[in-house]
C-alpha cells in the first residue's frame, strides 16, 4: 500500500504553489520533533514571529503562523472579524476573492462584491461608489495578488477608502508575502493571511496572518459565527504568547522549514529578493513571448511572482501540461474558474524564481509547443 | 532572528504527545515537495488511506488525513454532524471529553454531559439513562483514550445504546489509533477523529478521520453551522476523491511522513505493535511503582498509550518536569484541567514505546525523585 523509503519523483514546481524549496528548507523539514511547550519552541516561534511581521512590513504583535493552510487563514481571518448580520464588501477580480465572498456568506454575512475584469486590476473609483451608495461594511477585504490572474492590486487606495467609511481592511497577500513588497502598516491593511508554500519557500502547512490591535479588540466585542474553535484568535493567543496555554498540537517540524526559510530570505536580503522575482518572471515572459504566449494582465498591474498566460490557439492545455509534468519533470498550473483551459499559471516564486528555473522551463515548452 | 541551521536540542517526547518519531520518519518529511494534483499526490494519498482504513478498523471509503491536527479533527467532524439546535450527548470523564462538548456548545448544539469521575471509564448504563430520560439526540460523543486521564473507554457499549437511541456514534481516537487496537466498523463508530503525532509516529499536522455513509448522507441533508468551508467534507471529498478538484494546497509533506509512518507499523504488524505498547507501559508503571509513583487508572481500564501516574506527596511537579527537560533530555507531560498539578502525564505511543527509552526516564526519574 505504502511508498515505503521511495522518494517522490524529482519536481520543478513551476506552478500556482506550492514552489519549489531549497535544500536548507527540507533538510530543516527533516529535524526530529520538539514539543508545543517546549521553551525552544517558543523561542523558535518567536523567531519565527519577528521574521513574519519583516514580510507583512508590521509591528503587529499577533503575527503568527497559523496552522492550516492559506484557505485555513482566509476562513480564520473571516471568522475573527465578520458575524452574522454583518455588512461586509469584497473587491474581486479572480476566483481568490470570489472566494473570499463565498466564506463570508457561508458565514452569514451580508456580502457586497465589486467586480473587476479577471486580469485586470479593479480601479478604486468603484469601491468608492459602492461605499457611497451601500450601507456601512464591518470589513473591505480585497486580494494583493490576485494567483488565479497574475493581477496586483493596490492595497493602500482600497485601505484608504474602507477606512473613511469606517471599516477594517482584510488583505489576501498568499501570492505576494515574501515575493514582492508588503508594507501592511503603511498601506493601512488591519489583517491579512498568507501561505508558506509560494513565495515564502516552505513546503505547505502553515498560513502566516497578521492581526491589527483595533481588529482584536473587534473580535472581543462581537458576535462572531458560532463555532470556530480551532481559529479563534482569542483562544490561540493565549498559546501563542505567555503563559502559552495548551491549544493545540503545533506542526513544529513545519515551524522548523519556516524558520530556516525566513532565515534565508534575510541573508539574500528582502530588496535582492524582490528583484529576483522581477527578472526570473521577466526572463520567462521574454521567452514566451518568442513562441507566441503572452501575458492576461498588462504591465501596470502585472505580477513578477505569478505569471499568467493565455493559451495559444490550437494548444492543447492538458496535454502540453501533462508531458512538462512526465516527459520534463516540470509542473505549471492550469486556469481556475472562468479561466480554465484558457490560461496557464506559472509561478516564479520563492526558491523556484531562478534563471535557470526559467530556461528549462522555456526549453520544455520549446519542445512541447513546437515552437 | 532566525536559528539558521541550529538544529533543536535532542529530546526524547514522553509526554501527552507529540511523540519522538524514527529517523526514516523524519527522513521521509525532509523530501521534496510536489503539487497537490500531481498524480503522484493522488497515489501516495491512496495509499494513506488504505493503511489509514486499516489502524481503524473500517472500510469507510471517506477515510483520509485532514489538514490540521487532533483539535481541527475534532471541530470539524462535529461541524459535518451538528446543526445548530441540535441535541447532542457527550460522554465526558476527562479534559477532551470536556472539549469535545464545548466545541458543540459554540456551535449552536443543545449538549447534554454525561460525566464519570476522572480517571474512571463511565459505566454505559449512565448513558443508556440519560438516554431514556432525555430529548432524542443526533449524536452520542465519546472518547476512546482520554489523554488526560489514561483512561480507556469501551466505545461498542456506547455505540450500541447510542444507536438504539437513533443517534449516530462519534469517537475521539486521538491517542488510541495506531497504539491499542481500534475497530470502528465492528463497534459501530460512525465518524472518528485521530492525530498523527502521538500513536501514528509521525510529527504533528495531520488528522485522520473516518466517515460512515451515514454520517455523510445526514451532511448532505442537515443545516450544518455557518462556516466551516475548509472543513467541508462535501468540498473535501472532491478533492480527495476523483476529479480531484482543487480545494487548499494539502500539506504534502507531513503526507510522506505519515505514509512512512504507515509502512513502518505494517512492518511491524499491528499486533506486535500494540504488544510493544503494553510492554512500554508495563515496565515504566512497575520501575514507577518502585519509586511510590502509582497510576491515576485501576487495570481494567488503563491505557497502554499515556500512562497519567499521581505525583506524590512533597514532590515539586514543575520542578521535576523541568529538570527531566533540561538537564536529561526527556519530555513528559503535567495534568490538565483538575488534575493539574495532581499527575504527570507519561506517553509511551508510536515510536517512543520502547524499554530503552522506559529505562532512559526511570533512571532520570530516580535521580530527580531522589529515589
Amino acid at each position: 500500500m505504502s511508498k515505503m523509503t521511495r522518494l517522490p519523483s524529482p519536481r520543478l514546481l513551476m506552478g500556482p504553489g506550492p514552489s519549489s524549496v531549497s535544500q536548507g528548507v527540507v533538510d530543516a523539514m527533516g529535524a526530529p520533533p520538539i514539543g508545543y511547550l517546549d521553551p525552544e519552541l517558543f523561542e523558535l516561534l518567536e523567531g519565527i514571529r519577528v521574521g513574519l511581521r519583516r514580510l507583512f512590513g508590521t509591528s503587529n504583535q499577533f503575527t503568527v503562523p497559523l496552522t492550516g493552510t492559506g484557505m485555513a487563514g482566509m476562513e480564520a481571518c473571516l471568522a475573527n472579524t465578520v458575524s452574522p448580520g454583518d455588512q461586509i464588501v469584497v473587491v474581486a477580480a479572480g476566483y481568490f476573492g470570489e472566494r473570499i465572498a463565498e466564506l463570508a456568506v457561508r458565514m452569514g454575512a451580508i456580502v457586497t462584491v465589486v467586480r473587476g475584469e479577471w486580469g485586470r486590476a479593479v480601479d478604486p473609483a468603484q469601491l468608492r461608489a459602492t461605499l457611497e451608495a451601500g450601507p456601512a461594511p464591518v470589513l473591505v477585504a480585497a486580494v494583493h495578488a490576485e494567483t488565479s490572474t497574475g493581477v496586483r492590486q493596490e492595497l493602500a487606495p482600497l485601505a484608504e477608502i474602507a477606512h473613511e467609511a469606517g471599516a477594517l481592511f482584510l488583505a489576501d497577500t498568499v501570492t505576494s508575502l515574501g515575493g514582492i513588497s508588503v508594507e501592511a502598516d503603511k498601506w493601512g491593511v488591519d489583517i491579512a493571511y498568507s501561505a508558506v508554500q509560494k513565495c515564502v519557500g516552505c513546503p505547505p502547512g502553515l498560513s502566516p496572518v497578521t492581526v491589527s490591535e483595533a481588529v482584536l479588540e473587534r473580535a472581543q466585542k462581537v458576535n462572531l459565527p458560532h463555532g470556530y474553535w480551532f481559529s479563534d484568535f482569542k483562544l490561540l493567543g493565549s498559546y501563542y504568547n505567555a503563559p502559552h496555554v495548551y491549544h493545540h498540537t503545533v506542526p513544529v517540524n513545519n515551524y522548523y522549514a519556516l524558520d530556516a526559510a525566513l532565515s534565508e530570505a534575510f541573508a539574500e536580503g528582502l530588496r535582492e529578493r524582490f528583484a529576483r522575482h522581477i527578472t526570473a518572471s521577466g526572463a520567462l515572459l521574454d521567452g514566451l513571448a518568442q513562441m507566441g504566449v503572452n501575458p492576461l494582465a498588462p504591465t501596470d498591474c502585472r505580477l513578477p511572482t505569478l505569471n499568467a498566460v493565455i493559451i495559444p490557439d490550437n494548444v492543447d492545455d492538458q496535454q502540453v501540461r501533462t508531458n512538462l509534468l512526465t516527459k520534463h519533470g516540470i509542473e505549471i498550473g492550469g486556469g481556475l474558474g472562468k479561466l480554465k483551459g484558457k490560461i496557464w499559471r506559472i509561478g516564479t516564486m520563492g526558491h523556484t524564481a531562478d534563471l535557470n528555473n526559467v530556461e528549462r522551463l522555456l526549453a520544455a515548452m520549446k519542445t512541447e509547443l513546437h515552437r
